[in-house]
């Protein structure tokens, strides 16, 4: 029985990487589709936020099953809660990839990107893709020090979100309202799912040492 | 021993009331600062974030304490997981309160709310106002039938964001660039509030029946 516990309680984590790795997918997709105007991959991203959404609830279920049933302590009671926790960051780094490729598609055939942002945008999203990337290494391994560098990343997204808006407010903005909305919306959309990468960087470190960081802003 | 548990399960309940009440403080406090340009509104409301912030580490540790020393079952166990979901749903909303003070900071002595779009401002603060008390009630009271009452607000929340949207892309829009921005950002403000206010009734549906709703977009 103890055996079966402790392979449920492995089995999580793989869950957890897993939805990780689909988050991560579902953010380099929605990029696309924002900056190539690419319909299919705004449409795979809305379709499989749907299937995010199921991965949360079957990780959910099975973590509440898990604490329901076996009592577990110290570690694997922290591993179970952060869980809980983690889930939560990632259905919503899910939705928040599904809002980016409804704006995509929304302008569709059109790019919903001015030519100048397109560099700031594209940098943007691949600050987040590292933040994923580096959120599911520490889910994997448990690297503590890894959740650490994370939140540098975390600056050069509010520095990259800083210069979208100086450009959004400049003189020589000649895109008028609409383009200017949705890329605010985009900027703060790309901010919020690095702000939970570094929110499941941060459940591993209360995991690891049973400290609660301070919340992320 | 065991008295002294259920106090401590009664007196997290009571916390978590508190924090409502003090969130829906900050909501209607943010709201003053933004429609009238209210200064010592707006200080209040980024003060007492750092208070709310505060307030979840606070009921969230005691509430891994009762966790991991009590191992509760059942009814006491979804309440705690419950818990820990709702201060985060709660500290969200504080930083969004804190995210409208800051935008209406930033215009003062203006007001960052132009006249034609002040009722609708105010309509949404209000639903949202309604939101947070209903679920207050819900989490005191554990009444499951108004949990459901409240995604006809949300409803209601989304009506608004589109007429805001309409009125920022219509033709007659006389403001310009940074005030679109300012209020399509303030529109998903209020709009995110609603969804954790939902969120958090959802929450107590699980803590009453075990079930899991569907998370909220």
């Amino acid at each position: 029985m103890r055996d079966q516990y402790y392979d449920q309680l492995d089995s999580i984590v793989d869950d957890l990487v897993a939805m990780t790795s689909a988050v991560q997918t579902a953010v380099h997709e929605a990029t696309d589709a924002l900056l190539n105007a690419d319909s299919a991959a705004a449409e795979s991203v809305i379709t499989g936020d749907k299937q995010i959404d199921i991965s949360r609830e079957v990780i959910e279920n099975r973590t509440l099953q898990l604490l329901a049933t076996q009592q577990p302590v110290a570690g694997d009671l922290r591993q179970l809660v952060a869980t809980l926790r983690m889930v939560g960051d990632l259905e919503r780094m899910g939705d928040l990839s599904a809002h980016i490729a409804k704006i995509a598609r929304r302008r569709m055939p059109d790019i919903a990107v001015p030519d100048e942002l397109k560099p700031t945008i594209a940098e943007m999203a691949s600050v987040a893709d590292r933040m994923i990337a580096a959120a599911a290494k520490i889910v994997a391994e448990r690297d503590i020090a890894a959740a650490t560098d994370l939140e540098a990343e975390d600056d050069e997204m509010d520095t990259l979100r800083r210069m979208l808006f100086r450009t959004l407010l400049s003189e020589s903005w000649a895109h008028g309202v609409e383009p200017a909305i949705d890329i605010a919306l985009l900027g703060r959309y790309y901010e919020r799912i690095g702000d939970h990468a570094v929110s499941v960087a941060r459940r591993v470190v209360y995991l690891v040492t049973g400290e609660v960081p301070a919340p992320v802003h």
